[in-house]
């Protein structure tokens, strides 16, 4: 991808986001994509590549916003990027003069969106790229709900960590004095655990389990020094039950 | 070794190619190799450093072809990508005045391959690197083999994802029609497995094998969002028969 | 951390060192950012984060050394490539004009190294990152002691191909003639092993052990196109007792 973007844009500044994504897993590439794309200057050209439907009918899709270029499937992957942004024009890639010639079936990333990402780069119309379209996929964000003690969630990503970053954000009701202890229960039955909401991982001993708000502004489970998503056997969608206490 | 390069060549657009060849795996580095380079600008300076002989007698060589050149150890990593070429002239690096001062034993792409890409992409000749060789070595990449119900061959090479690619091209007779069933064997012994040859991934249930005309020009044992080289216990070199029915 | 600062300085160049570390191993870290900044051109800001302490007392650090910059937290991570430097001046980063607006609690590199970095970069003084301070944190460094009949040591790293890489120096008596034997024993109890100290890797058979003086001018012991570290059950901090024989 790399090499077919430089052939058709010499001077474009590459940078990967991640090459952890777990393969396929469309929901974790929509959560990383949307923790970057803020801190990229204005103008950028995202190229998004989780891409397990490549070859089916899902179509390819250019996005215009406010800050610049998203380019990728239309399966959900760039749509939490996207909510953060303000999308002027979403349009199918169709026009082949901007792909690669002779279309792979398991590589779009290769032959027709690292081309169009670097067409735009170099200053082609995003008009012509193919019609608008007023739609793409959005993924279904589970919102947490609140419960008379606290939250109802789920776990949106793991971290090459070990920690689980959850849905819930800082600015709702029950946060806000240091180290209050939480109690949280995974998975839907067993036991409450106790745990404090600190300020850093350090706050509690090697090895121990702590809440802390993290860089992506949500609650985040995790253990000083080790693997939170190990200890307590998390993956991307295990659901909670959050009680907060004084 | 980016580094050293930037030190020589600060213009240098560096491309990593990959970092996830398994340890001193010359015949994997050589697939990577070749299926990446024909993309690449002319003009580009091929760096290879998949060389578990390092220290050893093998010789270093720079091989320019009609679209640029490569950079590495005489072991046949290069030699797939070269195949794809139209090579000119094959040199031993022998000139010492391009190499870093103090050569390691076991670290050749910083010490050598490097700073010699780098000088090359800087403008040195190409003559002056060392003298020239008739002769580098080729990897003995097994062609498959037809038999009167279809071909026998081998792995060539297991992605990330746990797809297998085979050294089975689709320009041969038998192949053509949409989901032919084919019917496979790998190991040398046990039963056939049927599996469709499809136009995508999600052709078959989630979990599901197929085979598939892959990026890189061969036919491809998959697993719809799996691993078919996990499902199947397959690895580079291992051997199949495969049969073809309409 | 590279949007960040291709936000502020553009035509920074970004080179990673490694995504390797394991997580928190401030000593792993340390060791791979020493073996590879003597490397850099000159005026290169080196952009530190093993980090587990983020978010605590821990202060963040520029250093100004007579080749260039480093930049990242004061827990030992810098310190042994900075033992290979010339000192000249280190500052506590106080200036939050040079941070991102919102310190997050839990990513530094991106919120304060990088930013400060990216400024450096782009050409603000090392004078306005803060106060001047006199000291930083350093790693101890286990250095070998020698014994009647060799050395008494640690390893200091395990790579990705499973060498180990101890803290035994070239330059010290012993050593010297091609394939000596070396008897070493891991781990204080158990029996001695006999190797060869050799010069290439391929001078012994394929899985042999064997001692060789490595790219970052340390003894390794390493397995020819196998992992020493598995085979041994090597770990960072592992002692070793060695003796020489001619």
């Amino acid at each position: 991808m790399k090499a077919v973007i430089l052939g058709i844009c010499p001077d474009a500044r590459i940078v990967d986001i991640t090459h952890g994504i777990p393969p396929g897993d469309i929901r974790a590439g929509a959560f990383a994509l949307a923790s970057a794309t803020t801190y990229f200057p204005h103008g950028t050209v995202h190229v998004v590549v989780v891409d397990p439907g490549v070859g089916s009918s899902r179509p390819a899709l250019g996005v215009q916003t406010a800050n610049g270029f998203f380019v990728g499937p239309d399966n959900g992957v760039m749509s939490l990027a996207l909510a953060r942004e303000e999308v002027r024009q979403v349009r199918v890639l169709e026009n082949s003069k901007y792909f690669l010639p002779g279309i792979s079936r398991t590589f779009h990333g290769r032959d027709i969106f690292a081309p169009v990402a670097a067409h735009l780069s170099a200053g082609v119309l995003f008009s012509s790229l193919g019609r608008e379209t007023p739609r793409y996929l959005k993924l279904d964000v589970p919102g947490p709900d609140q419960t008379p003690t606290g939250w109802r969630g789920e776990v949106l990503y793991i971290d090459r960590f070990g920690n689980a970053i959850t849905n819930v954000q800082p600015d709702w009701s029950g946060f806000g004095q240091k180290c209050n202890q939480l109690q949280i229960r995974f998975g839907g039955r067993g036991r409450f655990r106790t745990m404090p909401l600190c300020e850093c991982y350090q706050d509690v001993d090697p090895g121990s389990l702590l809440a802390i708000f993290g860089s992506a502004g949500y609650l985040e489970i995790s253990a000083n020094g080790g693997s939170a998503a190990e200890q307590l056997g998390l993956k991307v969608g295990t659901p909670f039950v959050l009680r907060m206490r004084a």
